[in-house]
């Protein structure tokens, strides 16, 4: 998508060919700052210290990750370590290991001297298969927008998402974000509600600030003002990404999804959730009962950091010196609150039946 | 209630015997600073600044603040000038209005020499009346958590509350708080989740800050947290307090509160109100169709002060620059959603009917 006019990705391959370019996401909305990632080093601490994240791109940065670890050291040892040195970056997050796998797979049977050129290959391919799953999503979704549009024309269409399932969480268009975005390249008139999404505010910090250099208009809203809007007719459609689908069709999404998504059925405003189907795990039967819900740092809670008048970076406590917090990061939403999941195979029910028809090849092999 | 072992009201008279002690609520949670109001000015300042707030609270100092002014000048023209100071205060507050009304009524008979103390002696009354109030609404409420506690003996009663309706809010008690702070006193073991109700952290920084200081254990969440906990057993009741509820029982309050009303009625969590019963508006028939929501500055939305690591107050900026906010300050729950109001007549039924049995003489008044 734009910054400013300026097409770009989360991360790509430099002009040099060889050398990784990505935005350092740990310094927007306040800067904005490309890092150059020249060693299989830099793309481990780029993807543990944050400079990226967000599933998709956490995938790609390790896939060239291994490509830079293939240009100094294309050996088996070589490959292993590099493979060893990614894989820790961030425990949790399932397209690393999906990525990785992926390049050994392609990397395992090449001769050592061809390694560092099938490795670009394979991690370009990578990037483009992200970009081309959030496309597939897009457009389904577009046609979502587009019935609202048709219903009320010359009238804007207003959306409210959660956090930041956007642009900068994948390579480019974002999964949440792709219907609004290609929408918005339509021209159809839209509006986006975006949530702060306390208490790492992605929404505000991520999403605004994507939406905002784009050109795409929005408003940030408290997290706890969806309910009123739609209470009033101000939503048209919701729509948010996913961690992780169960088969039953539960959607586990950052902390409050699950509040929107009662707001949205109390006022009959549509409730979508996009996703690529990687996301759904068939392996889980029921979501509310079966996904583990992460508990994170209190800090994330106490503390909240922004700009200060004078152009300063700072950190503030918000929360008195001796109150316990809790910081529970994901909340899953019931399938019955879920209008329909937007994937690139189409708009889906979210029940098993219909997920099941849709990817009987996942299903085959979660049966082997 | 206690801060640190040491009873203390929101406002009481000095041992002087005339002057006004306040705790300086914009300090908190970070600094506890007693003010000393010694003219009717210094009150005026005290409700504009928002040093006190909270309706009942305004009421009580703007009552002393014509006390003060009694004190210089006691004539019918001093009676006069210091209502018209007082008035334009906080001009939406209706606490404020209904104070200055009872002062003026008691006052306006009495001749200017025996005003002061006469001042004096109404104010302790405006005062100790809301102090009444809401202990009938502690003694109301803690049946509630007295019928938990009887089902799970033993184990910790959870309650979930929203905003600041604590005795920070009041004289003392608080009204979502009292059956809270007397269940406390009376042994019963008590958990309160304490949203942080953004954007201007009422939660975080003055309920915390008031159940810690009291002793209560709780824990502070960001507001998108409750759906999740109550979904998952971990809330036997939520309790809010409410700036205004209609005739039909619809009930107004701080933005995020029907997003936690739906998420307890989707988890079979009682859901009550605590009020004093001149909250009620008979007035208004429809609380959805017709309680006006006001909008307050973007700069609560984009802007958060806290501590920073060296201990100084400090301002950031947490959404990017560009980007419009919106920041509606209240919301209104429908009366479907909520359990019972929590009065200083008993717990009611949130319908017309129950309303109007329970207060024939506001009706009657009403109808003249």
């Amino acid at each position: 998508m734009k910054v400013d006019g300026k097409h770009f990705r989360s991360v790509w391959r430099e002009r040099d060919g060889w050398s990784v370019g990505a935005i350092d996401q740990r310094r927007l909305p306040h800067e904005f700052v490309v890092a150059r990632l020249t060693s299989c080093e830099d793309a481990a601490v780029a993807i543990r210290d944050m400079l990226v994240r967000g599933a998709p791109l956490i995938g790609a940065t390790a896939a060239y990750g291994m490509a830079l670890a293939m240009r100094e050291d294309a050996s088996d040892a070589g490959l292993k370590r590099a493979y060893e040195t990614l894989i820790v970056a961030r425990p949790t997050a399932i397209n690393l290991k999906w990525a990785l796998n992926e390049m050994r797979a392609a990397l395992a049977p090449v001769e050592p001297l061809e390694r560092a050129e099938a490795a670009y290959a394979r991690a370009d391919e990578i990037a483009e298969q992200d970009v081309e799953i959030n496309r597939g999503i897009a457009s389904n979704g577009l046609a979502l927008i587009e019935a609202i549009a048709a219903k009320k024309p010359g009238e804007t269409v207003n959306l409210l998402t959660h956090c930041n399932a956007g642009w900068l969480a994948t390579v480019d268009w974002g999964t949440a974000t792709a219907p609004i975005y290609l929408a918005h390249e339509r021209g159809i008139k839209i509006h986006v509600w975006v949530d702060e999404t306390r208490p790492r505010n992605q929404g505000a910090s991520l999403t605004a600030w994507e939406l905002g250099h784009h050109g795409v208009p929005h408003t940030v809203i408290p997290d706890n003002t969806g309910g009123h809007l739609m209470q009033h007719g101000m939503v048209d459609l919701a729509i948010v990404g996913t961690d992780r689908v169960a088969a039953n069709g539960d959607v586990c999404n950052k902390i409050g999804t699950y509040l929107k998504a009662l707001a949205a059925h109390d006022n009959n405003v549509p409730f979508y959730v996009a996703l690529p189907s990687p996301t759904i795990d068939f392996a889980v039967s029921d979501g509310i009962r079966d996904i583990p819900i992460e508990q994170r740092s209190g800090t994330e809670v106490t503390d909240m950091t922004g700009l200060t008048a004078g152009g300063r970076l700072e950190t503030v406590r918000i929360v008195p010196e001796g109150s316990p917090v809790a910081n529970y990061a994901f909340d899953v939403t019931p399938a019955r609150l879920v209008t329909g999941l937007i994937t690139e195979r189409g708009v889906l029910k979210p029940d098993r039946a219909s997920l099941a028809a849709a990817f009987p090849e996942r299903i085959a092999a979660a049966a082997e």
